[in-house]
């Protein structure tokens, strides 16, 4: 019998991803699978406990109730039975408590619980690897979003394949292939309500703008979104390693040099003066390149200006060949 | 009167860069101002006009005749009829033909040709500047062109706001101020054919893309664009330099030198890579991401392997400590 095409497209890059950790001598590792009960989540837990078992591995899969909505628990125990069926070796439901008070949309809140609490399973599992089910539709999803935030490459470079103990295997498979992969395997995956609420940007975008760019631009452009966030992540990494270098250069007495600053390119000074900004203590929601490009003007434009205003509310300013930003 | 908030906006920039060139002692300066009859270089011819006769400059309209179409000499006529209203001070028609063999689309080599020929009517007429019409519009649609490509930074980039002879003062300035300034001044702007004709990439992200975008993610999204290619076009700068650098560093004995170039930094070797494979030869419009990753293992994922075919057809292949990319 021939696998079908879509598990295959699933199961490809979770065995590149879990390589190597067949590798230690006497020892069985685990790796640990977040799963939702959605297609995506669902069809890399059996992608994980396939080929995670062919080289020896212990696969957990790991379910997160947030408590969110009407009928988590039900829904986390609903995924724990179908994990079970699917052959995992334990699994794990994780309750989370959103901190509402976090400062943090309830989205973003959500997310960050959930990554902190997928972390405390892992160190208690002692997993190598925890895996995650996001797909080549959510990185284009996420690009998009990016767009809208208007601050260059770096809203634009999307999800990394991996951080810490995090891999996400599954960010070059589309999402239509995760659902065929779970049809054909019997797999009933969840429809989250929230993924209907048209309330919420992600929402749209999924639904109303990838639709509509398809359409009139082509069939390629979540591949083609995708892709220029890899690229974007490469030439950020770099750009954020050679600001850290021009701001460790420039620092003395408290601010940041006038003529080391100056001569550093234009795209490494803006990103410089950004940072710095944050550093003192402005909202990233509420510093825009206008504020940076004023700053810039200190430097570059140099008549003698007083201050720039900037949120906190703080000021830029120059004194004795120094660059400072403080309380007004 | 008070002064219309839409001429304003198309005035101030305007002016702006034609700042410094009222400065020459003895002699009038000429600026050009490209004019196809459409709102936004009508609304720019007529700011040209008031901005440029004010400082003391001598303002040329050029109309450009493509002869593409059926009545273009009919249409450039009726420019230089509406030139000359404004008070330009000569209006000269160009009339180009487009090579149809040069292997480019029609658009892009009516594009070249039209700038080619602006360039001798700039020559010609000892002009400092050639204006051209671009708006904040035409910049996001080139961005969102641009993400269909997946290219990444170099892509989304956007228009230049000058190059050699050439500016573009209202890329800041949305489309509906233009027309709403040509309405104020009475100034009967041209509906070019092309611009409604959905065959065109362009006129489809025009009318169904970017409206989508703004109603789904809000208004905001076309300046978010521009903003994303201002940025992105510093950093492309910096990233081109720094390849620049890497590739005089690497090249020896006709090829690139394996132990330099594998400790550059990610960013710069895929991009170095890619400028190596187009130097070469290799067609733009073939040579994708994924080649260059694959050359790119030679350098970082080193195990003997034969060479890797690249467009052209060309390889890419190591040979005594060399990248050497070559014809088969």
């Amino acid at each position: 019998m021939t696998l079908h095409p879509s598990v295959a497209a699933v199961r490809l890059p979770v065995r590149r991803t879990l390589s190597g950790l067949e590798a230690r001598e006497g020892r069985r590792e685990t790796v640990a699978v977040a799963c939702s009960g959605g297609a995506d989540s669902l069809a890399l837990a059996s992608a994980t406990v396939f080929e995670g078992h062919k080289v020896g591995l212990r696969v957990v899969g790991v379910t997160v109730d947030h408590g969110l909505q009407a009928g988590s628990a039900e829904q986390a125990d609903r995924v724990v039975a179908q994990l079970a069926a699917m052959g995992v070796d334990e699994t794990l439901t994780a309750r989370v408590d959103v901190d509402a008070a976090s400062g943090m949309g309830p989205e973003a809140a959500a997310r960050e619980a959930r990554y902190a609490v997928l972390e405390q399973v892992a160190e208690h599992l002692e997993a190598r690897l925890v895996l995650l089910g996001h797909t080549l539709d959510d990185q284009a999803e996420t690009v998009l979003l990016g767009l809208t935030r208007g601050s260059g490459g770096r809203s634009l470079q999307g999800m990394r394949p991996s951080f810490g103990v995090f891999a996400r295997p599954l960010l070059g498979v589309r999402r239509a292939d995760t659902v065929t992969a779970c049809l054909v395997e019997g797999l009933e995956a969840w429809a989250d309500p929230h993924n209907a609420d048209p309330g919420y940007t992600r929402v749209r975008v999924r639904d109303r703008v990838l639709p509509v760019l398809e359409a009139e631009l082509g069939p390629g452009i979540a591949e083609a979104l995708a892709r220029t966030a890899d690229q974007l992540r490469e030439d950020t990494a770099l750009l954020d390693d050679l600001t850290d270098h021009a701001l460790a250069r420039a620092r003395r007495d408290g601010g940041l040099d006038v003529e080391t600053l100056r001569l550093e390119p234009t795209s490494i000074r803006h990103r410089a003066l950004h940072r710095a900004a944050l550093d003192a203590g402005s909202p990233p929601s509420e510093l825009t390149r206008d504020h940076v490009l004023a700053v810039d003007e200190l430097l570059v434009g140099w008549r003698g200006q007083k201050w720039i205003d900037l949120p906190g509310p703080l000021r830029a300013l120059r004194r004795d060949g120094l660059l400072l930003i403080e309380a007004p």
